[in-house]
């Protein structure tokens, strides 16, 4: 069966580790977001032209279960499927794999929406274009 | 009725922005993060002593509901509860308030251990002391 | 001899140790732009407003002179000076010193200017006002 | 004539932008270190390993010019040359270009050094051995 997630590739920067030696929690946010953004990219949507029209794209929730920690050097990869649960809600699912071993490392579940300038809510046609059925990515639990 | 429990005031830095001109959704577990450690400082322990004896504290699971924005200027309190939610695991509710107006800003559920040097679940006599029953602080419930 | 230099107590925030088990070089200039920005702030500068009407305060050069490592737990304070360089740039004199034992931990140097929304240097009047010689903060060598 | 100085590609990632929608001057440092690294780990020195067997590679000066902003979006690259200042001390000479238009965005000079687990200055063999002139990286001026 074809794998044709969306996936991306990146290597643990040492700022990026804290004094337990380890990626410092919060990072973790950061390769996430850096993520969700190259795969809207790479699906046309740029999320600072969407900045600069003033619609936001914000998070609404997130969950993230920490399984192994990243260490300087380690590369590792983060799959997403992208769904969306209601109206003006989607979620992305996320996971980060170290390359080495192929260890789950982190799998986070993020609730996202669009809001215009007066802060409603609101999806973008490009936006729900990419939700549209037939325009799914292929979905996998993460859990 | 008196309220107990731990607070911590802080202030949005403007390095802490991003291209929205809102808190960067990451940079809020850096404050949760903050706010942990100064509560447990506040009941004598310390978190980099423990990382200097190989007792590493660690984060296996967050939940974050973004409620509202926090922008440049924006001064803010953190509220702190921890509960025991099992033998080796516990879990510090927070709740993010905007100073001026009171608003809930994000609530966060944040479940953690310790291990030692080896990867083992295990809690240092100080934690446990924290987690015993009339040690607790108040609990109230975030959402 | 009173001393009126603007001067900024912190503390250090865990999450901004590296793997050293120090602050990160980087993250001083997180201290030092916060500094600068609340030192503006008590003058009735306020960064994010002129943000906001598209006037952007730049950073042109920094020094950085690292003289003593920050650890988990530090407190510290910032004393700053500015001081106009030229008709339309002007310098902070920053320096970072613990607080337990007073040791100079950073001395820097940050030229700084402001440009308008097409990119070309200007001094709006606020900023003018502050650099006239009748208000200028008083000076002090930092090396 | 060949050009074989050290570089690295990059690309901005959206949560390093701040409110006035370009990189912030901090994260410029992160670029800049992270790029030491990978030239070290490129010549056999791993400065995490380095960590651990408390030889502390440590910045003492940094000096930065900022010619250009990066914005959202923006590739970039980073040319490095190191040479020796003095028994103890190295400069990094690093300077970072738009791959877009190749234009010079930041010019940077850090004077580095190593300390042992005492805190004096001393070089370990591998870095001694990259700075003798024979293994020397080709040297240019970045202003």
């Amino acid at each position: 069966m074809p794998d044709d997630r969306f996936k991306l590739e990146m290597k643990v920067r040492d700022y990026e580790l804290d004094a337990q030696g380890v990626v410092n929690n919060a990072v973790y946010l950061n390769y996430l977001e850096h993520c969700r953004h190259e795969f809207l990219l790479s699906r046309g949507i740029d999320f600072n032209r969407f900045t600069n029209d003033r619609v936001f794209l914000v998070v609404v929730r997130s969950e993230l279960d920490y399984k192994a920690p990243l260490r300087g050097g380690d590369s590792f990869w983060i799959g997403l499927d992208l769904e969306r649960i209601s109206p003006l809600r989607f979620a992305f699912l996320q996971d980060i794999h170290r390359r080495d071993d192929g260890r789950l490392v982190l799998a986070a579940r993020t609730i996202g929406t669009a809001i215009n300038e007066k802060g409603r809510p609101f999806l973008p046609p490009a936006l729900e274009a990419l939700l549209a059925p037939g325009a799914k990515t292929v979905q996998t639990a993460v859990k």
